[in-house]
């Protein structure tokens, strides 16, 4: 049963990470990635706020680019998503702003606000939702709740609150100062001094959280405001008015309102936590073996010792290793001391400099309608793997250079070609001459697999004509 | 012009090395692979002798796994080569045996045999020349001639040769003694005292090595003539007899002949070498940039120094690496400290105990005919390419659990199927059903190229029916 203020999720899944390349990557980043467990980050966060007597279902807020994944990776793990979409990052405080007047919309005027980073890992799930509760009780007492953790080091990786005063409802107190990511020596000084972690997780009621922005930020408010009343719905997705949000100026929702509102409280979080800003977080957050290593995939290791692993698909094999991370993906591999991982996006941008394709792109490749994957390459011909959802429809087009075979390996296709549409079972192909006008479709109710072997003296992804599309693609 | 006594190179290609994994496995080991330059070490072993006013055209001696290697990489440089299968490993003693025997038979009793390990790397191509030319003359002046290498360092990683005595023809002088690998403080010493490592590179007259070979093993020497001399063709290789040749003991030369015969000598020489025993071998045979660092692939550094990297594929990164060594391959990558390159051999034994795929096989899987490599697999399918060389001719087979659709995507096939003969040309595709009866074969004069799609319930390699085969495989 949901409370008389019904507790919104928000989760925010925009961000573009390249600390945890190269597994998280600008086409499809760290929260849409299975970092530990066997889920993605995303799902993960999901899945703490699974508990409908406790929770509304969650409103996601991403960037345009992932609107795909964000709806796909909740439909995996059987989870009804209301899916926003930024046209431009703008920061926290426009998106939080968003996701507060968007809240209020599908859920009353009343309602609380629970924004969650979708990129952050969260141990012990009683811990987390007692901090929920906590932070409702306090939000419901007019506060602008702000998670803090109870720090286990004095990290430097972190910014700190400095919390004052009284405990109020829900054990929370008013928060007496935000500070930056301190020096070690400044880091063991907080946490002597009781400060906590800041983790960039809120909670507040959506209309308190508006009400304080239009006070430090009326502009930001009135840009926001402008997107959502003006948004559409496109495919399903809510879509902010692009020229308007835009218009927000892009600040953190700590800058924007946090350090000048009054209602700022803060609320002790004592689960385990982490924002995963580096490979170190992921080795840290993990139970080594005896020997100190952690691995994640196929690994094999001599003599080696407080290391970290982690490999998409290649056979990872360490000798006399000692504090090392090797991350290795089916098209790159990483390697470094442990102590080194916050050089990770100094490292990319070096890649992207040199215009390494790895730098920014996996070889899957996600669209609308599902995905597909290099699979080998020759002089005059691509052979690609094709997985199109159930209801997936590619765009009607045309190539000029090329000719394609495609084999159903697993479902139904329905091929469109030069106006006649016929079926394409598993194990059965059929053959798209140069110049023929086509398409493919799922019809079924499972995801379609196909083999398509393409041939031509030009086969580069932009010999295509799209005639027609259902996802709106230019 | 040949020499009256022809000079002939028996190159020593049947070793099975894995201090190179994850780049050389069993199933393609390290003389077959390109490891500097663009040749692979087998290739510019031949091209060393290439000089057919110095040499008789190679006989190549070579394991039955690995023959049609020998054979391809040959011609892929357009050497004429005879290609000598030792159907069991017996060590270097009955190798070279063999070799003097065969060498007699083909190019007359007074020929002069050029014995060189297919998987070593020789720099200075006019010293190796000069080498060979003093070899040559102290050979024709009756002595079994081994090369001791002017050393470079203290190294514990060869054998060493004392010479003693007189120079005689060719400059060559008496070997006083073999001694085997040192420890660190015996090296200096054996550097200081003028001795040379020992190559295992040897150059003697056909008939004398058998006398000597005869006078102190003559059981091995009876077991190698009854092999050579009913030795058979198979294919165009001369397949020595295997149980004839299974009943010579495994002995190496050097304890078979070398450390008895009077008629011992050693010929310096000044050519840079190096037997490849280890990726540091490697490391050290490059010229590093000005941090260092050793280069071969895609391979992109931050703040990286004296390092070794090798990609046969996926873009290898290193953030803060120093005297670090990183092979990759496709399915394998391979992490140490540069002075670990020793216990390389040790991981391989760890894998193969622990039964990883990549311990022993390679990706691409090579066959009498040509190659296929697996290129994406998934329930209920699996795609491969398949090269066949002009003239190849797969067996005529069947399955009993998959059908396969083939698509050509350069060269032609020629297909049977149930008995029908047809062509399939490049951009043309063909289906065999289950349990059709059906070869492919390449008539062409290039290489036919073909994309494979197995469907079926099972898809092991073992799902075959040979019914007939161009290469009297089981």
């Amino acid at each position: 049963m949901l409370s008389p203020s019904p507790i919104v999720p928000v989760v925010l899944a925009g961000g573009s990470g390249t600390r945890l390349w190269p597994v998280s990557r600008d086409s499809l980043p760290k929260q849409f990635q299975v970092l530990t467990g066997s889920q993605t980050l995303y799902q993960q966060t999901l899945q703490r706020v699974s508990d409908r007597s406790l929770f509304a279902p969650p409103l996601v807020l991403t960037h345009e680019d992932f609107r795909f994944f964000a709806r796909r990776q909740a439909a995996e793990i059987g989870m009804e998503v209301t899916v926003a979409l930024e046209p431009v990052r703008r920061d926290s405080g426009p998106a939080l702003i968003a996701a507060a007047l968007i809240a209020r919309k599908l859920h009353g005027e009343g309602c609380l606000v629970l924004a969650l980073a979708a990129d952050h890992v969260v141990r012990d799930a009683p811990l987390f939702l007692d901090a929920c509760r906590a932070g409702a009780a306090a939000a419901a007492a007019g506060q602008i709740v702000t998670f803090g953790i109870t720090p286990t080091e004095a990290s430097t990786a972190y910014g700190y609150i400095r919390p004052g005063g009284e405990p109020g409802p829900g054990g929370a107190r008013p928060v007496a100062a935000f500070v930056e990511k301190p020096d070690l020596a400044t880091a063991a000084r907080y946490l002597a001094e009781g400060y906590l972690w800041n983790s960039g997780n809120f909670c507040f009621p959506a209309g308190l959280l508006v009400e304080e922005a239009a006070r430090f930020e009326p502009a930001m408010v009135e840009a926001v405001r402008e997107a959502v009343e003006t948004a559409f719905e496109d495919l399903g997705f809510i879509k902010l008015d692009p020229g308007a949000f835009a218009a927000a100026p892009a600040k953190s929702i700590d800058y924007a309102v946090m350090e000048h509102t009054r209602c700022a409280a803060v609320v002790e979080a004592r689960f385990r936590w982490s924002d995963v800003g580096s490979w170190n977080a992921l080795h840290e957050l993990a139970e080594g073996d005896a020997a100190g290593n952690v691995a994640h995939g196929p690994v094999a290791l001599l003599d080696s010792r407080n290391s970290y692993f982690h490999s998409d698909g290649p056979l990872v094999a360490g000798i006399g290793l000692d504090a090392v991370s090797v991350i290795a993906t089916e098209d790159a591999v990483l390697v470094m001391p442990v102590d080194r991982a916050q050089d990770v996006k100094a490292l990319v941008g070096k890649l992207k400099s040199e215009r390494h394709n790895a730098a920014t792109e996996h070889v899957k490749v996600h669209r609308p309608w599902g995905s597909y994957q290099s699979i080998c390459r020759g002089e005059g011909f691509h052979v690609k793997k094709i997985v199109v959802e159930p209801g997936g429809r590619l765009s009607l087009q045309k190539h000029h250079h090329r000719a394609e075979h495609w084999v159903v390996v697993k479902g139904t296709a329905e091929v469109t070609l030069d106006g006649r549409v016929f079926e394409v079972r598993e194990n059965e192909s059929t053959y798209l001459p140069l110049g023929g006008v086509h398409r493919l479709a799922n019809p079924g109710r499972i995801p379609l697999e196909l083999i398509e072997v393409q041939t031509g003296s030009y086969l580069g992804e932009d010999d295509i004509v799209r005639l027609e599309d259902a996802y709106n693609r230019g």
